[in-house]
């Protein structure tokens, strides 16, 4: 396969999928396009958690036990600023605050959020493209008996124990795709939707007034690999989410909310029997071991994607 | 000596001297008015290296070797920053850092650097009050061959190299004196201008129109206490600085600079011959040893000056 490979990625669970894929095909040849759905303002910084999420997973830097953060890091400055009386329910590790005081301040210098993240990509080693979904502002916001609130109260603050009515993309109406998001998908030999929160973290990107459209109208091939595995999240409240909007939390049903854009589904093994289901949709079902417990298993997980994008 | 003392503070010599002082004094009855010349924007944060030095070290914080920063901070932040292709000359320990964004989200909400700094020593659990000098940005810069540069440059980034041509207050004019300068000053039981640089720490105070005035019409008797020790400075490059502005780097001088507001000067045995000449001045001149070695010597000059101020 020729030509630049699309990604559309969340956090922790696209950040293992990417970590396959950057070993199976050239990480140049990478082209990730991130949620900042999730993105949010504390102590003054402006902080992209799933864009760090796939940048320090794919320089070799991210928590492996954590999945998010820096290997290492510290909290110093996190504990001085508890006892200062500031708030500390967002994990902020020491060497992490650097990538958001650069951050910061080139945003503060009028850069846009698509070039502050290519210099911190570029600096951290990562050879993949990554892309943010747009430079707006476009953040995530849950619905829920306590109110609306911000995505990271909600999912950090508050440990996702709301229920959820609803959710919304506040700003989504005014935001851009960044720069190169629609030319890649427009351009790309084969796109992939990474095994992430359907309505969090791949839903802030589809919201961005013209990716989806793009996605629909791409000539490449588009795969999507399902973040629910025998009816349960691999990773965070997607299953509850999806339950308490009404949603069967099931991998035919992620299908199901792509099925607009995607030509191909990869399922777990376990999920088989749903197969049939979803090639009704007219989507290409693909079943194998999703669970990416090690590194082989990122690695082939990735290959049995591209494989199944192939025509 | 009943009511408040005022003191007038640079940084490590000016936090050393007051740390004998609220040994000898009770802290709540200490007034700081602290530099806010030297203060500097980096990395999107507010720092004010001189308020900070006082603050940590009069909350047992500080650093004992360096004078400045947090004991045992570490320095992990820094350090990603400079992966990241950052400026890094300005050591920001990772505790550190906690003030500044503590402080520097304040006055991004708005909060006045009085107030900002009120929260932080509380926090600290400073006793003594400490302000700083104004709430209006007045900042000091060097005038060297180099040209013009901002205070940290000239001190930090080019280690006080920079032959001293002037020095300039920027700002001074649109300055006002942080609430509750004016009024300690004029209802001070007594006034001490702590050992600290009278050019770029003690010069910025006086800068801030009506401060200098306040101290020449207080009632209260006001002492100040020599950064210059044999002809040179303690620490820093006081002596240099005065020097290559056409001044004598000697006790006598510094007591020439304030002589149309202090009654008292204390300045160290060994300049013991300068006395005379002082006296002349009209000024009252007291000898004894100023180098603050240890916590005992400190305690030592805090009492000889109070001693010094008795009328």
């Amino acid at each position: 396969m020729a030509g630049e490979i699309v990604a559309l990625a969340g956090g922790i669970g696209a950040a293992r999928f990417l970590e396959g894929l950057v070993t199976v095909a050239p990480p140049e040849r990478v082209v990730i396009i991130g949620n900042t759905g999730d993105d949010l303002e504390l102590h003054g910084l402006y902080i992209c958690p799933d864009l760090d999420t796939v940048a320090y997973t794919l320089s070799g830097n991210v928590n492996p036990e954590r999945g998010w953060g820096i290997a290492g890091d510290t909290f110093s400055c996190l504990e001085a600023l508890s006892r200062l009386g500031a708030e500390t329910w967002f994990g902020l590790g020491d060497r992490d605050l650097a990538t958001h005081l650069f951050r910061t301040e080139m945003l503060r210098g009028g850069l846009p959020l698509s070039e502050a993240t290519r210099r911190i990509t570029e600096a951290l080693g990562v050879r993949a493209r990554l892309l943010p979904a747009t430079d707006q502002r476009c953040r995530t916001r849950i619905q829920t008996d306590a109110g609306l609130l911000d995505f990271q109260v909600y999912f950090v603050q508050r440990k996702a124990e709301d229920r959820v009515l609803g959710i919304i993309f506040d700003g989504a109406e005014q935001a851009r795709p960044a720069p190169g998001v629609l030319e890649a998908i427009h351009g790309a030999s084969a796109v992939i939707v990474c095994p992430s929160n359907p309505l969090i973290s791949i839903g802030p990107i589809l919201a961005v007034p013209g990716v989806r459209r793009a996605l629909g109208e791409t000539r490449a091939r588009v795969a999507a690999v399902s973040p629910i595995v025998g009816g349960r999240a691999i990773k965070g409240p997607a299953d509850r989410m999806m339950r308490s909007l009404g949603l069967r939390p099931s991998a035919a049903q992620v299908a199901e909310l792509y099925r607009d854009f995607i030509d191909v589904f990869v399922l777990d093994q376990v999920d088989e029997p749903e197969a049939r289901g979803i090639e009704e949709l007219g989507i290409k079902a693909v079943s194998t071991d999703t669970i990416m417990k090690d590194r082989q298993a990122k690695v082939s997980l990735a290959l049995a994607t591209l494989r199944a994008l192939e025509p």
